[in-house]
């Protein structure tokens, strides 16, 4: 049993799964740590062109992810796992953090994530929804790079994904808004731009102090 | 001429280049109005093995990016083109919103977006960087999903990428920070859930007030 898994709802699954295969996502999948299953909302369309979305009422562009073919996939897998949850990747969502990150791998589940497209969803879908989750103040042609981004945090924070067990510990934001201290590594002077000496001293307490020093800090 | 380029320094072009080639993003390719490039960074490894990293001087977990493989990579791409600008996907960034979208796609420009991996980089190659971008506080396996939202929310406001011209100008956050009203598309009753109303009534007036009472805004 995986520790937890993502079904990822799409139109465009060969768009993102190559990302999946390609990192160390897939690794994780491999070893049975994380898994990735995909429903295509397209088998839910309505009608001969399985039609997803439709004008907006009351007038305006675009074109609006319709409720049948959104409620349709969900079911399909809430038939089969009555204990999944949905995220929904939106604007209108909670700022997606490495705090966010953390909570979701410290428990198991099966996350269904709706990928919005076109220029919108009715908002009915909302009472599907058990997470809704911005990624920030931008918009995207569609919900598969909110996804991945939510399934990527997520999955490298798991136990055995990671080479070295502390990493995922010591990185940017591990403790949601710290930023790290500059980094160098070899050669120690690089056309004429020398790693600070300090640095190079061995001396770890005075290493301590100027990472401490030299530590950004989110606004 | 396309009106913006973008090359993007990689380890993991596979994991990526689908993306772009299955969204509307290959569309605007496919038309010129914008120029996708991949520079492989293994490349300008070193040694037998194409190293790309280090250990970090003075101690620490994780490996850095370092500097010769990276220099050679960008100029590589700048004796092309010395105007190429270049943009690092960084947590110490500013933080990416809809307004730099835009002002991003108001002008030409080539841009060289640099995708840090593993636990981070030699500090000493920001001295190559014309734009440090935070996609948000949390951390991810490297900087290629940060190079697709920031290539994925410019070119989807590059004028004759999207179907509808005004569609861009009307969504979420166009103005910045706004998000919009709810919306709702076919059936009028779905399961009992049913739409506004005022939405159905055809009174422009009374929809575009109820809209404006009915928006949330960001935080």
């Amino acid at each position: 049993m995986p520790k937890i898994k993502f079904t990822i709802i799409t139109l465009f699954r060969e768009a993102i799964e190559p990302y999946l295969k390609a990192s160390m996502m897939w690794k994780a999948a491999d070893k049975g740590i994380v898994e990735f299953d995909f429903v295509n909302l397209r088998e839910f369309g309505l009608g001969p062109h399985k039609s997803v979305d439709d004008t907006p009422y009351g007038g305006g562009d675009g074109m609006l992810l319709r409720c049948e073919p959104v409620f349709a996939a969900i079911e399909s897998v809430k038939q089969r796992d009555p204990e999944a949850k949905v995220i929904l990747p939106t604007p209108a969502g909670e700022t997606w953090n490495q705090n966010m990150a953390q909570d979701f791998s410290k428990q198991s589940g099966h996350y269904i994530i709706l990928c919005p497209h076109y220029e919108g969803y009715d908002e009915r879908i909302l009472t599907l929804v058990d997470y809704k989750i911005s990624l920030g103040h931008y918009v995207l042609t569609g919900g598969e790079l909110p996804a991945l981004i939510i399934v990527d945090s997520i999955t490298r924070l798991l136990p055995g994904v990671l080479g070295g067990e502390t990493s995922a510990a010591i990185e940017s934001f591990s403790d949601g808004d710290n930023i790290e201290y500059p980094q160098y590594t070899k050669p120690a002077d690089f056309r004429g731009m020398k790693v600070p000496d300090i640095l190079l001293s061995g001396n770890h307490g005075e290493i301590a102090r100027w990472r401490e020093e030299h530590s950004g800090h989110a606004n």
